[in-house]
């Protein structure tokens, strides 16, 4: 896999599928990205896999903060001008999804990560599709340029789930106890509405380095 | 106490002095009103209550989460232009605090609030001192200009346990699992990160209101 520490150009940006914050955080680091010259380093890991180590629970678990996220998912929808639907099957098994994209990694090389997790994010954010089936992981993979039965037949591979999991505790091991964790050097952002302060963090760091 | 319901041209601002994050959001408040044009209404409530009534824990429970949030909240203030200095005695029981608020507020009206409020934050997350004594709490009361004493003789009057309750269960009738709590109508907004989209959604009921 890729180094586990970054530098201040780059950006690490953990995720799983099955995170409507990181869908959101997903649409908007491209853009994150040219405003401020950044790498991003996409990393897929098991966000379940993240809360148990560290003892957390997904939010949606008290039933007040469920209610509210799903109007603060469209408010940032409309704030960003992404479609957004609520997944009918959320909370998702993203476990063969994430799989999926470590396997991609590993066949495809680092640059396959990004745009083959667009196509699974916006397949169960937007389109509502089960993307822990393997049926579909193959589909999407083939749609987004790379060899979907070569990526489905490695979804339960030693290397495959070992990949994932080196991830998932490198992530741990970094600080991350949530999705997206997005990290600057050793500084963790924790959330797509932490995007902001990630950019004014990398801003801050360049002026210091003019100085 | 003030109405349970608020139109589009008011703010609810649901906040325990104890909160690191309803302190940040404090010190925007008054930034938020001028550029919407908005009223805010400062509604003390007891955040461990809250936490109680949804099944909702704090979030410096997990290590890894307060790890985090020390330096958020550092980046947070560097963004806003604010003092912050994590109080050696977070966290606090507010208990008291909160009675002290809603104790000025019936003492002396609603415009009282929010003065000794903020009195009251910056004595915790800047000062450090223990703002859930009775001496400290009168002494900053005198100074937001209140009678510190009558607030103090009030702390444990059946009226004041009564006006905190009441507006703990309205917070959590609305909606509210955690602070800060910020409402528009029925729309929750929580957390001082989600300030942008509470002015985004303001902004956009006046162009609607305007068609």
């Amino acid at each position: 896999m890729s180094n586990t520490t970054s530098g201040n150009d780059t950006i690490d940006f953990y995720f799983d599928i099955g995170s409507p914050y990181a869908y959101m955080a997903a649409t908007q680091l491209e853009g994150v990205a040219q405003r401020t010259g950044m790498a991003v380093r996409w990393k897929p890991f098991l966000l379940g896999a993240v809360f148990k180590a560290v003892g957390n629970t997904m939010p949606a678990q008290i039933q007040a903060k469920a209610r509210w996220m799903f109007s603060d998912l469209t408010m940032w929808s409309e704030h960003y001008g992404v479609p957004f639907k609520l997944s009918s099957r959320f909370p998702l098994n993203t476990l063969k999804t994430q799989r999926a994209l470590v396997a991609a990694q590993r066949i495809a090389g680092d640059a396959a990560v990004a745009p083959f997790a667009r196509a699974l994010f916006h397949a169960y954010w937007v389109d509502d599709l089960d993307v822990s089936e393997p049926a579909v992981i193959e589909e999407l993979a083939g749609k987004a340029g790379l060899d979907g039965a070569a990526i489905a037949a490695a979804l339960d591979a030693p290397e495959t789930k070992d990949a994932l999991r080196a991830l998932t505790e490198e992530a741990v091991a970094r600080g991350a106890f949530g999705a997206p964790a997005l990290f600057v050097g050793g500084q963790l952002f924790w959330g797509n509405d932490r995007l902001p302060l990630l950019e004014a963090h990398v801003r801050r760091i360049r002026e210091g380095e003019k100085r």
